[in-house]
């Protein structure tokens, strides 16, 4: 049995509750060895040991956070050529196109920009109000992170080594990882490279630990121990709405990134202008990673008319012809067939219906349904049932008034998309705004998978495709403040404020001093 | 029976199920009209008509929000003369001490701080990052924001005038104000000055609504609604954690300020060098607003030693000659009365036990506990509880590293303060740490009842002071950011984009361009 990593040792599950192993999703077969389940003292360890490294972890310095950012990254490039067929075989994505040419140096780039906003203390928004001798910055928790990983970026979101991981560390909180017992290999090769960053940057040794499995009932109880500093959670609703009712219960701040259909509103003039392009890319977007992008383009908005119908005959004919998509896992596959059939059953009709091969390990074939505006309207909420794989649902509204109904009919979403000319401008300028309050990042004449790690992304948005409107998963310095508690600091002296807050200010870190923001020292 | 003020109209209740009139404190007798309980009609229809105003304000002028401010600030202070008796009869504070030389004042200006942050745009974050064709920056929820007012304040953190309200306002959100029954005319009072404003500014006239108070299923039924955009609330922890267990599951964003018991901590050479003066400055904090305030020192920790035991006399002799504290209500006397009972039951001895003055209205005498270290590690949940009211619990460790492991054992409070001079450095550097990580506000050398409106103040704490450990109540433009969303646009031309990103940026907003912070246009 492969060993959790707790307390900065590579050790056996204590209690292990069950095993499991990666099962290759293009043949069906197991791979690799055995896996714990981890039963409560795994889990206790994990606990006892972050709550002793919380208060060091605080105190160190960002330069040392920065230190093992940095030799991570540096180690999972270093071992991309092997880490990169590991993660293909777990979970049917290539090992050249998706791994080694975007996942894998966006996980290491998103590493490395955590550490530079550790060191440059961005996130620690720092305010001093010289008048009333009151001074303010975000702070570390100082309690563990318990982050939780998707199935579908083994790197990039893995609770070791994604978004989430680098963000809590960032804010020098220690992480309680809990792996995805989809690519466990992957995340057991990553652990040991963290182990490695670990050891040489000389932080604290349960800054960082891993558990591969546990039972929900354990879940939720870590995450509604009121000693943990917060929750990070990407996956499906229900497992993720569970483990925040815990932390809400709990007092504990709980971040999930849920499910979203990212509705796509395609207005007539872009079609008429370039329907067929279009059609092309929203394919493309769908399929891209078999469709199992948090932002793949699940939902289609359109306006009935000629170049609508064109797009429509477009888009089927490129899904009708496209090869089927290889899926994560069983589940995924499942889940896909179970919303595809409960989609229809709510009124979508099939224009190309995907099937699953037989025989040949996970595989989906893409599928593009339809449904007419009215039809959207009277069951909103069954036919916003994300369909996670290659699928995507067009509403046709009869007209732009329809059109404005149907998107203010939208949930949450992660991401909105508009493609328009000027000759839409009206158009745009009715739906855009309801949109725009119905998800986290709005996007012109793009599909919506490409997910940039930059200060201005919102990989969030409004309930139910998060828990919380106000806060992003990706993009630093903004994912770090989630790990934060607010400080202030009232007539405390010079010597005992943290170094943002201190009158000298040789970092050069910008400070909002008095309504101004500067990197000066004060008087 | 008194009128709700909802749409724009002061109306009758639709459905009330009940009635109540203030209670004047000083006499226990009823005093003014009958105020209506809301039944779910009411509710409905402000829910409904915030639901259609948010919209339109989320769209309005930030000056014209501004103006709202301002001319609702410009109608409190030409009323003070006659709001200030009004509140001093329904809260026993003194007309002139408390409402027209701090409270009014501090309120006013409270609201034209918000007026402010809306113009400038302070609280919108805005980032812009060239190369990634990426912006981002807070937004309005475009919801309404359910505000319910504590018994505490009547201006400052009135529903339909304090700080909640002022910064769901400056967010561009309506809000229904929910006021406190302890003091309804008062804040029937400032609906009629805020309905004024709303009408001379032509903000919708849904953007502030007020019921007097409503059964406590339909409190929880409408924070619970999915289409709220966000609850605030102060008060007592039960009923604040109610609201939030419902808000939370219905993924509305829930800031609750719930209790707290402030600990002061006075290290010996401090109270070597000034002890008489501390306890004359604890008792003054402690029975300021007869002890009614969110961040009364509730908890003293003190090390046992000459100084200290100096300190304790000279504090038992400062609370024995103290005149009984006037309280809000009969709850508030009931509650402190239960507190100190548990307090003693739970092995707190009283130095000086205050009374209930019989036939005075709801008085009660400053009350001086205390307890040893040990019998506070032993009984540490208990010893926490909060005693609202002039009362105050003093924990004298045995040696310092016993006041080490009290200041562990402490829950999170609104503030944590630390008196020393520099013959405590060794000390101060062992426990500020400890008690920085329990605080949401740490003070050096004053006591904390002050509350600046800062934008480097914190009223704010961990759990279970407030609901969430990153966000402050008061202080602009940081409590604004409570009620916004992130709202990320993605290659969105520049026309499309709101204001606050747009390459020209004539109000010379702070923005954070590339890593930079600057008033600068983009090219």
């Amino acid at each position: 049995m492969e060993p959790v990593f707790i307390g900065g040792a590579f050790r056996e599950a204590q209690d292990p509750v069950g095993s499991f192993r990666a099962v290759n999703p293009a043949t069906g077969e197991s791979i690799g060895p055995d896996y714990p389940i981890s039963g409560a003292a795994d889990l206790d360890a994990c606990l006892e040991a972050a709550l002793l490294a919380a208060p060091a972890l605080r105190d160190t310095d960002p330069a040392q956070i920065a230190a093992f950012l940095h030799s991570y990254a540096a180690g999972i490039d270093a071992e991309a050529a092997s880490l990169a067929p590991l993660a293909s075989a777990e979970t049917g994505l290539a090992a050249e196109g998706r791994y080694l040419a975007n996942e894998l140096p966006r996980t290491t780039r998103q590493l490395r920009l955590a550490a530079e906003a550790a060191l440059s203390h961005s996130w620690t928004l720092p305010v001093i109000d010289t008048q009333a001798g009151l001074r303010s910055c975000l702070a570390p928790l100082a309690r563990p992170v318990f982050v939780l990983g998707p199935n579908n970026f083994p790197f990039a979101f893995n609770a070791i080594s994604g978004g989430d991981f680098a963000a809590a560390l960032a804010a020098r909180n220690p992480v309680i990882a809990k792996g995805h017992p989809s690519h466990p290999q992957t995340t057991q090769a990553l652990a040991r490279l963290a182990a490695a960053a670990l050891v040489s940057s000389g932080l604290p040794a349960a800054a960082v630990q891993l558990i591969h499995d546990l039972p929900r009932q354990l879940g939720l109880r870590l995450a509604g121990d009121r000693r943990l500093g917060a929750v990070a959670f990407t996956g499906s609703r229900p497992a993720g709405l569970a483990l925040k009712a815990a932390a809400d219960a709990a007092g504990v701040p709980a971040y999930v990134e849920l499910s979203s259909c990212n509705p796509v509103a395609l207005l007539p003039g872009a079609l008429e202008e370039r329907g067929d392009a279009i059609a092309a890319e929203l394919l493309a977007s769908c399929t891209l990673g078999a469709g199992q992008f948090c932002t793949s383009p699940g939902l289609v908005l359109l306006v009935d008319g000629p170049a609508t119908r064109r797009f429509v005959e477009a888009a089927a004919r490129h899904y009708a012809a496209a090869a089927p998509g290889l899926l994560l896992n069983q589940g995924v596959l499942s889940s896909l067939e179970e919303s595809l059939r409960a989609l229809t059953a709510a009124g979508a009709r099939a224009l190309v219906q995907g099937q699953r091969l037989a025989g040949a390990g996970f595989r989906h074939g893409p599928t593009l349904l339809s449904s007419s505006g009215a039809s959207f309207l009277a069951a909103a909420p069954a036919l916003q049932r994300e369909a996670f794989g290659p699928a995507t649902l067009l509403i046709i509204a009869k007209d732009a008034d329809e059109l404005c109904l149907v998107t203010a009919a939208l949930e949450g979403n992660l991401t909105g998309t508009l493609y328009s000319t000027s000759d839409d401008e009206q158009l745009y300028r009715r739906v855009a705004p309801l949109l725009r309050d119905r998800v986290g990042r709005l996007i012109e004449d793009r599909m919506p998978t490409g997910v940039a790690v930059s200060p201005a992304m919102n990989h969030g948005g409004p309930s139910p495709a998060t828990g919380h409107p106000g806060f992003t998963s990706v993009g630093l310095p903004a994912s770090i403040r989630r790990f934060a508690a607010l400080h202030s600091y009232d007539h405390v002296k010079d010597a005992h404020l943290p170094l943002v807050l201190r009158n000298q200010n040789p970092g050069r870190i910008w400070r909002s001093i008095d309504g101004r923001h500067t990197q000066e020292d004060l008087p």
